[in-house]
């Protein structure tokens, strides 16, 4: 999540051109202040395209979020032959960034405002079903590939990446909704549990 | 957070009355719909009082949200002398009960919309700080104890809050904003975490 995604750097295509300005309106306006007449201004090509496809700014934010989680899902590394321990911190890296630049700390605000919406609207709550389920699976895998290498523990996977994925929402809607500087302090703490409670113990062999 | 507080039951006072009708409203129709017009209709008394008072609806609802927190300052039960593990559980009951009846429901639903305002709103960012560093605190407190009673170990009580501060935002958010049925993993997770983490071990007294 820390490096400029293709589409917006060059994008293929109309629909990767009308994403990209998605989300640099989204970015520079957030939810609320966003309009499809924002997003327009950032689109070179037919503006009248983007008003006949689009109803509203939902129907085209929607259509941004599954395009996301497509990139997303595309852009993973393949991390099959790599250290499982290296693997866990990469997913914490990307989950949980100690640094944060202004422009992606814009890009998690606009999604923490994308995903209230789903408090209320079921097309919302269908998306972010789908991006949670995801990425708990992909932290699922992780750890699984670990229990199996005997680098970690025998716990459960799915119910361990659970934990950890509602970890990460709650540090991404917290660092983004509050002034406190927190990061490092969950970082440090989750070091410490993971130690304790996933990393297999150093003197001895996973049972 | 399971009980209807008093100021809903019978609000004393003006500003307790408003409140109550701004809870009303904000379950009803979440951030997006709310006006000040439906929180009027809500409100016994002199509607234009309500006008007068508020210029528009973040204005009532910041005040809303610091008056929330004042009923938690003033609500939470003094637990002195109760033992830690049982203030813990009460704890994680209270910040991630596994029941949510519906009308619960729609106030998480509707906190987790005033929280995504912070995102771009300096005023609700200043009132989610707030709030975040009080139960921080609360629960760094029952943490303490804890360890100085000795049924917990050694551990950072602050950082310790700090984690669990932020996993207790993700499982609010997340389970009001997608259809996973997470709350059951997630506390067995916990459960599993304090026992390895916090409590002092059994066979042995905490060093």
């Amino acid at each position: 999540m820390s490096d400029s995604p293709a589409f917006l750097t060059d994008p293929d295509g109309t629909q990767e051109a009308i994403m990209a300005a998605t989300y640099l309106a989204l970015c520079e306006y957030g939810y609320a202040g966003l309009t499809i007449q924002r997003i327009a201004e950032r689109f070179e090509k037919s503006k009248s395209l983007l008003y006949h496809h689009y109803d509203n700014k939902d129907d085209l934010l929607l259509e941004f979020l599954g395009f996301v989680l497509d990139q997303f899902e595309e852009g993973v590394p393949s991390t099959e032959s790599d250290d499982p321990v290296d693997r866990l911190e990469m997913v914490l890296d990307t989950m949980v960034p100690t640094e944060l630049p202004d422009e992606h700390r814009d890009f998690v605000a606009a999604v923490v405002e994308l995903r209230a919406q789903a408090a209320h609207d079921d097309r919302y709550r269908e998306q972010f079903t789908d991006h949670d389920a995801f990425f708990e699976t992909r932290v699922s895998d992780v750890i699984e590939r670990g229990v199996e290498s005997g680098a970690f523990r025998e716990v459960d996977s799915d119910r361990f990446a659970r934990l950890l994925q509602t970890m990460f929402v709650g540090a991404m809607t917290r660092r983004v909704t509050t002034d406190a500087n927190l990061v490092e302090d969950v970082r440090a703490e989750l070091d410490t549990h993971i130690e304790a409670n996933l990393l297999a113990e150093r003197t001895e062999a996973a049972e």
